[in-house]
């Protein structure tokens, strides 16, 4: 573990954020700027949010496969947003082999060009429709400003690709996509989102739809988590992705992607660390217990170790992901800490007394202190422990939501917007023009985050022109 | 599924291989040269090999991390061997966010020099050790010659990383990890392997000793099936990783690496297949079973159709992997055709004689026609089905196993040695000099595969030279 004394998140929000991130062996910096090496910790927690995905993806009929690293560079120029979103971040492969190639290629900053020339070649006829594949993958962006998870040159991420016969059905996938975001971001991080179509601005390179989850961390920030895209025939016609109808007629396709990357680590981490560390939601925590062993002497130790022993094969026998902190040379003081920083959502403590009595101690780490603290028989231990979990997962997400409700205003005017976007979010009617969108992020650094699919269903005024608006957005800084 | 012809494997195996990969739609090629596309149908495979060995990974006390997939070159540039063998086939980044990069970036080839420099900031003393890390990751390698998933541009496989305090253990770690291999290939992929180390020539580039499984193809060509490496400490004296050892004296560590890639799918296939195409081995099949409804009224087909998915249900609940083919349009001969190409292990018929009768018809894909066929009751089937795989499972080992077996020489002079390696592997005493192997290879294209673990135990005469030869070892033509 890093000796980095972490801030408090009021001192130093970001610095608690970097520090956390080194001192929890979530990730590492690599020699590359920019780069990250996602440490055994970190990527524990990726597998478990990796197969929360992949569940609900295939439960929605999609299949995985995998496409190409590099990309012939003419690709990237085929789609004309799409080549002027992207050109700025691309990493150019020139060489290889020792020779100088006839046409650079890029390294992949996303897949709709590369999977779209695919398309055309497997998609014939309207029987090969629709497909959905989704890929888990590493895609790389040159970015300026980087950040551990949350802005780095490579980062992993599942990209979706879907092929439809009917603007309907690719726009109800796009839909259905960020839904399925919105119930792994709730119900297995504990993170609670807005879901919105995002302002034309903010829009992916080649979309003609965005719908985007969009969460609140803990300075207030949004942190936009998860994206979906209804691509309309933009992609089908750069790369002629077309098919046969049931009539005879060549038409093109109507193409959607959907992506989830390693940034949502940083969501986790942001939405529910405190001052102690990171906090875990249960159903992701790669360790959801550490039972510490207490003991002086030996005859205690060896009574001891005995029952945490028994314990978590008790535990891992229910299916709780726990371990047993044995180390030699660290004190329980010191193990106390240690899974406090790295989040691990409950611990056992087992000192000689627990065992004299048939008893354990349960610390919570979402509530520090005495008021996390219980005793529980050590029979029927498992059912206790996988109780208290749930309560866990259960509590972290209502603290969350309970920050963003307490940290979002529904300011009156434009003076009480510029406080509100200070700290938190400012949920406003906005009359759709880009210019207003853009005189508020001149004004407060503050951007349109999304326009929720639940409005209030009346109408109002913008909050910056005065000017009629049908609908309400959600404006905050973001990472 | 593509129209081309497939030719038998007597006709053209090389061809053979090539058609069937793509009508399989395992792969397809990439727009760039050497690249492949990895299908939904060939990454559902690599996903089963993935579980596999992951677990067995995790039960040797291994974890997984993430490491970044652009190194600086000056990196490579460190460990003597290691330049050598890689510098040909690199690829280079030099350009990134549209500047040229003070100094060029390589796509990884492997990743020994960049984890290394990691584990030489982690690792501080004993206590860290042994560290033990694995990756799933893609590669490049500029490859002149490619065929798709054999030897392509990017690959996608495991790398293994370790770290020890010791020779002892680092041997230990290298020969346990090629040992997974062996059981994985012959107890998951039912390919027989033979375990040896590599000579001099045949070594990972920066190993002191390189153990292998070498699997023998269908034409009787070998193909090198897993690597495992024990690198001494060359790559711990080239990047300073060191620890204080329990006396108090820094020591450089003692490390290993092994890897296994996507190219074991072409091991399976080249095993296992046969001239009507693939033939999946049932632990690591996608589909396990496909179930044909067969009828002609709508009448039938209502019935069929009940029975079949009552069978999918009865046979998911049951662990099976099974799928139901009620494509519209598609005779049940063309469903038998299509699911044979892709390899899939057992065929359950049923028609409307069969729901009468309770019964239903088993179709091995290891045994075409008659001779593969069984009727079996509808009660109890998962059960039969569940036998039959395992059955399945074990003939195809046995028939890979006798085939290598009918393919070995063990010849008595270089003349019939010449003849040996035309079509299969020669295991014949070796001098230990590479200028025999050189001349062997000259002279037949055949190199030494590996002089395997388990030894005869008696000496002889060099096949080439005749001097005196402690060990045996195979020589073979080589993918």
């Amino acid at each position: 573990m890093s000796d980095l004394k972490l801030p408090s998140r009021a001192e130093d929000f970001s610095e608690w954020y970097n520090t956390l991130v080194l001192r929890a062996e979530l990730a590492d910096y690599a020699p590359v700027r920019g780069c990250m090496i996602v440490r055994p910790y970190g990527w524990a927690l990726w597998e478990n949010i990796q197969q929360a995905l992949d569940r609900r993806f295939k439960e929605t009929g999609h299949v995985n496969a995998q496409f190409p690293l590099l990309i012939p560079r003419s690709f990237i120029e085929k789609e004309k947003s799409h080549v002027e979103g992207f050109s700025p971040e691309l990493a150019v492969v020139t060489h290889g082999g020792g020779e100088e190639l006839e046409e650079p290629l890029v390294v992949r900053p996303t897949s709709e060009t590369i999977i779209g020339h695919a398309y055309s070649k497997w998609i014939q006829s309207y029987r090969d429709l629709p497909l959905l594949i989704n890929q888990w993958a590493n895609v790389v962006r040159w970015e300026m400003r980087t950040k551990l998870f949350l802005r780095t040159l490579e980062f992993f991420w599942q990209e979706g690709h879907t092929a439809h016969a009917t603007p309907e059905e690719a726009e109800e996938e796009t839909l259905r996509m960020i839904d399925v975001y919105r119930d792994f971001a709730e119900n297995e991080a504990a993170v609670p989102v807005i879901v919105g179509r995002k302002s034309e601005t903010e829009r992916f390179a080649g979309a003609n739809e965005t719908y985007t989850i969009e969460a609140m961390m803990g300075d207030g920030k949004a942190l936009q988590s998860g994206t979906s895209h209804n691509l309309g025939r933009n992609f089908a016609k750069a790369f002629d992705i077309k098919y046969l109808d049931n009539n005879g007629v060549l038409q093109h396709c109507w193409t959607t992607s959907w992506g989830l990357s390693t940034r949502f680590i940083g969501a986790i981490i942001m939405t529910h660390g405190d001052d102690q560390g990171l906090i875990l939601p249960p159903r992701l925590a790669p360790h959801q217990v550490v039972i510490v062993p207490i003991f002086k002497t030996d005859d205690e130790k060896a009574r001891v170790l005995e029952c945490a022993r028994a314990v978590k094969s008790e535990l891992t026998a229910a299916g709780v992901r726990a371990i047993s902190d044995e180390r030699e040379g660290s004190s329980p003081g010191f193990k106390f800490n240690d899974w406090e920083m790295r989040g691990v959502p409950l611990r056992v403590e087992i000192g000689p007394k627990d065992v004299a009595k048939g008893s354990v101690v349960l610390a919570r780490r979402d509530r520090p202190g005495r008021e996390g603290k219980s005793f529980v028989p050590r029979e029927g231990l498992a059912g206790a422990v996988a109780e208290t979990l749930a309560a866990i997962q259960k509590s972290l997400y209502e603290r969350a939501l309970n920050f963003r409700t307490s940290n979002t205003a529904d300011p009156k005017d434009y003076a009480e917007f510029k406080h509100a976007v200070e700290n938190g979010f400012a949920y406003s009617f906005w009359c759709g023009g880009g210019e207003c969108e853009k005189h508020i992020k001149e004004d407060t650094k503050a951007t349109l985050r999304c326009i929720p699919l639940e409005q209030p269903g009346e109408t109002g005024k913008c909050i910056y022109c005065g000017n009629p608006a049908g609908e309400k957005a959600y404006f905050a800084k973001a990472y």
